[in-house]
């Protein structure tokens, strides 16, 4: 399986320097999926708290699991051109428009990891009413991108 | 699907509080394997940057996740009993060892996140040497659970 230098992705569309690692097409898929649904389970146990009884310590863990992840570099560097279909069993829900509007897929993730580190500020402040409001901004960064470039 | 609390497993392997997230079975599995794939990603730049040229920016990023997604609470939350099979579709590797021997998977869980920490200090010092040596205790750590409580 031809390999792809992650290095051509990231210098395209991130501030990161050059990075030596080379994945496979799947692994790419992969990890990029695996970043997302690790996000998706923080958002989720953030949800849990301000909908339920709210945990300070557990929020600001989960937010700052959430800025960790979208500050990873995933959107930059696991989107090769081409990951737009199912490669080696590993299916996807990516649009080709990722790879069409790169300049706008680039800035939606800018824009996600912009607003998870003010929500990881908050969680750690422990001020849950501003978590609150932060959260659904995170959630609409998210949905944004999802609207645009992921599949139904 | 019956649903389970994941409170209860919090509640007696973390020093977390109540959580009120509850998740299927199938999606601890799912969600598990995302957070571990997450980690085995960022794991991966880092050690391309120390056998290729380093980049001390990537590579704070990097450990910082791996930081954060040690720090998750997904060992703590995420196994509970009778997921060490598939359920639902969800591939698992976890062997029944996880929920016989409790406290030393507890351990191994908190001796990761107690290596990463120092491996994210070091990494935003920006110490190659330091880096280098530490993200071997990180390796080991994974290692030494992979060992007693994964499947080959």
């Amino acid at each position: 399986m031809k390999r792809i230098v992650v290095a051509l992705v990231l210098a395209g569309i991130t501030g990161l320097s050059i990075a030596q690692q080379t994945l496979k097409p799947e692994d790419m898929i992969h990890y990029r999926k695996a970043g997302l649904s690790f996000i998706s389970w923080n958002m989720g146990k953030i949800k849990a708290n301000i909908d339920g009884s709210y945990d300070k310590d557990q929020v600001a863990v989960a937010a700052n699991a959430v800025a960790a992840a979208a500050n990873s570099g995933l959107f930059a560097s696991l989107f090769a051109p081409g990951t737009d279909k199912e490669i080696g069993g590993e299916k996807t829900r990516a649009r080709p428009e990722v790879f069409q509007q790169p300049d706008k897929f680039r800035d939606l993730g800018a824009a996600l990891a912009k607003e998870a580190n003010e929500l990881a500020k908050l969680a750690a402040a422990g001020d849950a009413a501003a978590v609150k409001g932060q959260f659904g901004k995170v959630a609409r960064s998210c949905k944004n991108c999802h609207d645009d470039f992921r599949k139904d």
